[in-house]
């Protein structure tokens, strides 16, 4: 199958389509029936009736966005109407889903007039919790959003225009930081003029470029105030008319490149006119005005983001749309200020300076991820994103008065770190942040081992432990430079081959020579690093070990028990999993060891 | 807590309201993130733009009903707004989920004005396979219904009208047949003339009533035509002015009465004067126009339905809109014609005629369910509506040229009775039917059960097996009686213990003397059911044995065991349950017997 019948089929298959909509309450029994709907329903019927804000506290509306197209403008397609939009709208729906356990209803109206399209989505205002517009083509799209802001209590967001604007304002503010240029100096070219570039050249401004060094570059050429071709919102953009015509025109000695355009509509010739340290962002989609390759090859000095998620800085518009709405849903906002989205850009622009956790980097093929010009806008798939993003945007609308509750941002952020799938990454913490207060010294035996000094990486840098590691010390070091770790100076190796430790092998002797361990065995038993290990933690020389990456489980277990036995009263060695369960934690004892465990174990 | 806080509380507690809308398909990978968003999912919009018909291949929309009000009627509660109606619409959508599997979009419209809601549920045509509108103000109901069932090639169904005209219509041709009348001749006298009763009305006519023989009484009294304060709709059903001005009056004589009004309006003293064997449906709700007590009390030939549910026959709508909207959607319906309502009623009608499943008496308190007067409204909870409504439905959808697609109605029907829950009972279907192509005899010790002898009165209606019944005959012949069975004609009943059938005694001692078995004991061991049940099959005077309602395990196996054995090479027992789960039949061993399995086991 190709990718046109894979896509088909996943569409087909099953259930068609990509959403079902299920009860979240029991709906077993008669009485749950009397509950959920006649006559119990009555009651919060009642309530709403009298208090209209109760409507976040009885109905789903709490949490329920819709995400709403007429289908004029869908992906890269064109109009092709509202029923053929549905499947972008539903994917919207699981993106919201997945990664802010947001509902939505996805609507494709048949409607293409302003005022008509307006008066529809007004009336559904008792229905949600919130509005995203999706693929409604400019200049529509402009005045629609503009409309139902007006008329409206909840949120009403057109994702195409400032959902871009808000991650490559994310991005701008840590480029602009490493190309070490102000924002106020920027000389900006924007090749597009649809709603997207509209929306990202405004707030750019906002975020501190000048509305005079920004060039807008259309498909006829710069966007001059003498050009008698332009609607109202390119003319808000237009310049005094210098002479220049062309994108290569404009782009000489700017020092941002942003495209919002089509495939190919960059050169490295114009590349190389820029000013030093040159900030490329080229987003037309799936191909960028100049390819992240090309760009870098004809500068390589530049900072280059793309759509593309197949290069660095990817600019996706999932960073932002699924975590506004949770801010702004959860404080109840009437609206999506301004203030919102410059505190999304902002917590996206600080959350990349932040170390990257170790699944977030082994989810992007396991190279080191940190601020840099490889690295300046977060992964579409890092968990912190949500806590990050959603309690900036609920605080800023908290602070510029469109949040109907208030609430402690704080436990806000702890709550959603807690929540759903991210109570593993929750419970991580907890135990990390114990660790943290008194780092204990632990050993690792076998730890020439990519995969571990990835981890003890991680150990030290965080500072949750003291390693030790055990093993080759010249192949420990030839790892640490092939993986460009920084471990060398910051942990002590032990070659327990070359050790010789007297003490350990007369110890070993000591507690095994009833079970017919000589003194010359003990002494090459020592070498092996389990065994040394264990012996350190018997001496206190060390406060705990982990092992058994590279061993099964016998051997990795023998040392051990040999070493420290069983506490007095055992009768056997146990072995324990954690498991981190949507609202549970769940303790699984013996799945390790006794294989044929019994009601006393 | 009382009823009001429970109420609340369900519909607080959690995730707020009542339904979530979940992602059906894989999302875990990027490669199902580029099937389900871009730049996959541009190829089933491709498909779409191209052949609007391929929306119900590629999205939801085959699946997908929007439930829709502007708060106007709702329940008994009146105009208590769109956002307070939310509660009750979420409702509804758990309803259609549990009894039809359709997924819905519930929408509150903040809109009065008839041609503007027109204009906002028509534009959503593209989203949905179907509109169920819902508590909706006459007289805009009936404009409401009637414009955009003309604008719109998706069914249009105001439930409030129809749901109730389809329910009480299936159970008019059942009363009308137990009362020994004649649909043409009967004198009905209707009180209310809201939507719902005029709904009825013209419903019924079409089942066979005759208009003239229709007298409708509203708040004001008799409506006939010399009235001026009457609407259109009233108009069409009005009688000439024959001087009957009251409810009273006009109920002298006749042969049904049909409530859709409120509590209490009519008094026994005005039942006294029907006709014989008199119909009254008392659908006022939750108190009905008399109540089911006070009518029967009042006329004991009486023919009683009301909408509650703690009598026998509640008109209850949930019958009807889930099954006729899984019809319609499935054969991709443009419309709810008339012929899908008839075809409705009548498999409503139909099913009540047929032998019901222990399971659905069970669920209703173990009373007998048989076509009477205590029973000619199949229940809301007989999972048999589902097969028995969707393929009439859909079958008339085709018959009458509003089906998108044609299928096998019989291949369709299978297909319902083996989806998700029913999957048990589709299993349960396939074993019987198999068991009843060559009746075994079965012996069942210890039969003097209640709940045994229950589970054999439905083996025996069923034609699933010959039973042979052990235990004292008094007892069981007690009973029997106690409990209306009528199985002692029908089966064998012998009492192990005054049977002294010497070949068992004989042969039970042959088998076991090695074992320390005496021909004494043996003669007293025989007399003990479960060893003389398995002895009867070891003789082949019985095929099977079912046992251990009354034991414990080990008392339940033990006989068996020591006269059956295992088959040679075996070395232990083994217990064996089915799960029937939703996708999946799984089969479990070991979870009966051995304590201590091992993989050899």
């Amino acid at each position: 199958m190709g990718r046109k019948e894979d896509a088909l089929e996943y569409h087909r298959r099953g259930r068609k389509g990509k959403l079902e909509v299920v009860p979240t309450k029991p709906l077993v029994s008669q009485m749950d029936l009397s509950l959920a709907y006649t006559p119990g329903v009555a009651e919060p019927c009642l309530e709403i009736a009298e208090d209209p804000d109760k409507s976040w506290e009885y109905t789903a509306r709490a949490n329920l966005v819709a995400v709403i197209s007429n289908g004029t403008a869908v992906l890269g397609l064109g109009d092709i109407g509202p029923a053929a939009s549905k499947p972008v709208m539903e994917g919207k729906a699981c993106l919201f889903k997945k990664f802010a356990d947001i509902d939505v209803f996805d609507l494709e109206i048949n409607e293409k007039r302003v005022d008509q399209f307006c008066d529809i989505v007004a009336a559904l205002e008792p229905t949600f919790g919130g509005i995203n517009l999706e693929d409604i083509a400019a200049p529509e799209c402009f005045e629609i959003e503009a409309k139902l802001r007006e008329r409206m209590r909840i949120p009403v967001f057109h994702d195409d225009q400032h959902g871009t604007a808000i991650i490559s304002g994310a991005g701008l503010l840590n480029a602009a930081e490493l190309a070490n240029k102000q924002l106020a100096d920027i000389k900006l070219v924007v090749s597009g003029a649809g709603a997207a570039a509209i929306a990202c050249v405004e707030f750019f401004i906002q975020l501190g470029i000048t509305r005079s060094n920004v060039t807008m570059v259309d498909s006829k050429g710069v966007v001059h105030v003498d050009r008698t071709d332009i609607n109202k919102q390119k003319r808000s953009l237009a310049v005094p008319d210098d002479g220049r015509r062309t994108l290569a025109d404009a782009m000489r000695g700017a020092d941002m490149f942003m495209g919002v355009s089509v495939a190919n509509t960059v050169t490295p010739e114009m590349l190389t006119t820029m000013a030093e340290r040159p900030i490329v962002f080229a987003l037309a989609n799936p191909d960028p005005e100049i390819s992240y390759p090309a760009a870098i090859a004809a500068r390589p000095d530049a900072i280059v983001a793309t759509g593309r998620s197949d290069f660095p800085n990817q600019v996706n518009n999932v960073l932002g749309f699924p975590y506004i709405f949770r801010g702004a849903l959860d404080c109840r906002a009437t609206t999506i200020s301004e203030e919102m989205k410059l505190a999304a850009a902002r917590a996206l622009s600080e959350l990349t300076r932040e170390p990257v956790p170790e699944s977030v980097i082994m989810a992007y093929g396991g190279n080191a991820l940190k601020m840099g010009p490889d690295y300046f806008i977060p992964k579409p798939f890092d968990p912190r994103v949500l806590w990050w993003v959603a309690p900036a945007v609920a605080q800023a609308a908290m602070e510029s008065g469109v949040a109907r509750i208030k609430f402690d941002i704080d436990e806000y952020r702890e709550k959603l770190m807690s929540k759903g799938s991210n109570a593993a990454y929750s419970i991580m913490r907890t135990i990390t942040k114990e660790a943290q207060r008194d780092p204990k010294r632990i050993v690792f035996p076998h730890a020439a081992s990519a995969r571990l000094l990835h981890a003890i990486q991680q150990i030290v840098d965080e500072e949750i432990a003291k390693p030790i590691l055990l093993g080759r010390t010249d192949e420990i070091e030839k790892l640490c430079n092939e993986l460009s770790l920084d471990l060398i100076s910051r942990v002590d190796i032990i070659d327990p081959r070359s050790d010789h430790n007297a003490t350990y092998s007369e110890r070993l002797y000591e507690m095994r020579q009833r079970k017919g361990l000589t003194q010359e065995a003990a002494r090459a038993l020592i070498q092996k690093s389990d065994y040394y290990g264990a012996i350190m933690v018997d001496r206190g020389d060390a406060d705990g070990m982990v092992t058994g990456l590279r061993l099964n489980y016998p051997e990795t277990v023998r040392p051990v028990l040999e070493i420290f036995g069983l506490s007095p009263g055992a009768k056997v060695a146990v072995g324990m999993y954690m498991m981190v369960l949507q609202n549970s934690v769940k303790f699984f004892g013996d799945t390790v060891f006794n294989i044929f465990p019994d009601a006393e174990m």
